[in-house]
């Protein structure tokens, strides 16, 4: 039976067509961009035609308002310094609690070693943004705000251009962590006041290693990387150039498949989550509503762990997560859910399915076949579960 | 007729074979390396078999002293900022006037932005450290050395081991940009005191977007780029699979064709430089005779424009490089051979010609064929080389 791939907020398959758009690039026309000769005659044309294809993916004014970075993390970091250094008189940021490591790592170290006031900004138990405590926030001390557009949990979407212009009206910077969004939702840059925009290849059927950081226009940058010349002298290293065109092709393709991920993708999630609902008690649907990733399920059974489902799943041939990939395996429930004040009994049991322009409807039934079976078996050996509810025997049938 | 390609310094094809240990990481296996379910199944397994390979190709003691970065660059930065903010009450750094832009941009930046003491020791005419210079530079404050171990331009080789040693005895860490050397010259760090080394996948037959920084066991270390767990916590971001994967078959092919690169190899740099020498006179032969990269050779026309020679070598089917590719296009004179005070009749003449294992003696035929020609031709046409050499007659017949 083909495996079922519902781990797309993780990393995304490489599209083939993408791979075959970077392959030219490693041993035919492999020279650097910078030389004169005939190995380096193709780059710079293809180089070009894969930045106006992120351009056009991101609604960006100008190509060269985009700089590639080694990924999303990268891109965070770079964002988040250089507006320390450039914003002068101002020492504190915005943020939220249910950013990503790249942010809250970032911006924890900067609070210990620098001295950087960092306001973390809560979310509801839909995991929407304290609007309240965000404009509270803002100051004439503010260097920085920095706001996810979606959720990596649970796909929910932040109102960044709005945010950006309240940033802007408190004189500080806006940037937006948009690795999860990219690629999944409509973006015109252009008709926003956002000023940096992070993103990585690979959670869009791009390569790994490759991202970029959008930089408008007129917004003073300073490098995190520093070396030669390359991207206007704001990331010194030899180009990835594969990357580049590949992440240039996956934009691409992004842009072609907006539409199906708004109907198709989003049909497909729906009907999974409504699936699971209704077949599985004491379930809960985290984040907010409609507002959220047209991709992104996420359930939490209550009185399980999630890990147990997670691994009854993979045996049954579905791949998905608990959580963000970059804590999986970790015992401690996510930081997400946390922010969120999900009940305890179900903080542990949450189980997230991301979903695909590649995942079809027998995915979706097959889900729905093996899932409701697993937890009903996992619940039925669950002491937790026995004593909530009351189904005593169920536990001694199993053990 | 195929076209030579002598510009291995700048980057390399990636091997075909390389690109074939990448490829079903892309599409294939493409879970992240982190994911429990059957998409990151031989992930894993590839990512541990790769640091071994490169673990070998380094002689370091444990594989877990490599940290995975997005290249030579990034791995410069890193190295350089984690020993300002380790080796607390040291604030100087001692390197050399012939680095490479990922270093002396950096230390530039330091020191005019953090009031870093930067010591640049010179080189002598063969591009030899200045020995003395380097001992007197040391000093209490001495927070880091680095030295590279060959030069990017001449191929001179620094002698790292003892520098390191050095270095160490001032109480201060030693790191050296190892990109030109890697994969080309026997490297055993483990008999060393060298704390880190750069190095970079697209100099060795390895792909562009992926390097490392190795950093001895003990040597304590702060992350430039911060985030998720990835490298020990040392490095954030989604690891580069594919990258990781093809920068581990580089490395084996390297440690298999190390013996080939000082014989085979050495021997057709050998007779290109001794039959351009013989061939072209007032041609000078920059770096350190024997003591030297066994792939680099650097000459110098006198009273000649080292881009004129280049693009008439590109047409005849040569690609070369008049420097560094980072400076390339620029009609500055390297600041490699200035440092080594070339003569002012020669500084704009250099002509570097890189080799590798893919070339063949047919290679060296072709430029030792078409190069006296294009020297000759372009002196006969230039009015420094009529006025230098009292050849009038030769300029106006071109003219």
């Amino acid at each position: 039976m083909r495996p079922v791939y519902l781990d797309n907020n993780a990393t995304t398959r490489t599209d083939p067509a993408v791979v075959a758009a970077m392959l030219p690039f490693f041993s035919e026309h492999f020279g650097n961009a910078s030389s004169t000769h005939a190995f380096g005659e193709h780059v710079g044309e293809a180089l070009k035609k894969a930045r106006k294809q992120l351009q056009a993916l991101l609604g960006a004014q100008f190509d060269h308002e985009i700089i590639y970075t080694s990924g999303g993390t990268e891109s965070d970091n770079a964002a988040i310094l250089s507006a320390l250094e450039t914003q002068e008189g101002r020492d504190e940021i915005v943020t939220t609690t249910v950013e990503h490591p790249a942010v809250l790592t970032l911006v924890a170290h900067l609070e210990k070693t620098r001295g950087i006031k960092v306001h973390l900004i809560g979310v509801d138990r839909q995991g929407r943004l304290d609007l309240d405590a965000f404009a509270a926030a803002l100051s004439p001390k503010t260097a920085l705000v920095s706001v996810m557009w979606a959720n990596n949990e649970t796909g929910t979407l932040f109102p960044v251009a709005d945010l950006a212009r309240q940033a802007h009206a408190a004189g500080a910077l806006f940037h937006t962590d948009a690795v999860q969004a990219v690629g999944k939702v409509a973006i015109d840059l252009k008709s926003t006041e956002i000023d940096m925009l992070s993103l990585s290849g690979h959670k869009l059927h791009g390569p790994k290693g490759i991202g970029a950081l959008y930089v408008r226009k007129g917004v003073k940058f300073r490098p995190l990387v520093r070396g030669g010349h390359q991207e206007r002298g704001r990331r010194g290293g030899t180009e990835n150039v594969p990357g580049i065109i590949g992440l240039g092709a996956a934009a691409e393709l992004a842009l072609a498949h907006m539409e199906e991920e708004r109907t198709r993708v989003k049909a497909l999630r729906d009907r999974l989550e409504q699936g699971i609902l209704q077949q599985v008690s004491h379930t809960l649907l985290n984040g907010d509503g409609d507002n959220r990733l047209p991709n992104t399920a996420n359930v939490a059974f209550e009185y399980l762990d999630g890990e147990a489902v997670l691994h009854n799943l993979n045996k049954a041939g579905v791949a998905a997560s608990t959580g963000s990939a970059c804590t999986s395996g970790s015992t401690e429930p996510s930081h997400v859910l946390r922010a969120m004040n999900l009940p305890a009994s179900a903080l542990h049991g949450a189980l997230r399915l991301s979903l695909s322009r590649e995942n079809t409807s027998e995915d979706v039934d097959r889900v729905l076949e093996v899932l409701p079976d697993i937890v009903a078996r996992l619940r039925a050996m669950s002491p937790a579960w026995a004593a909530a509810t009351g189904d005593a025997s169920a536990v001694a049938d199993h053990v």
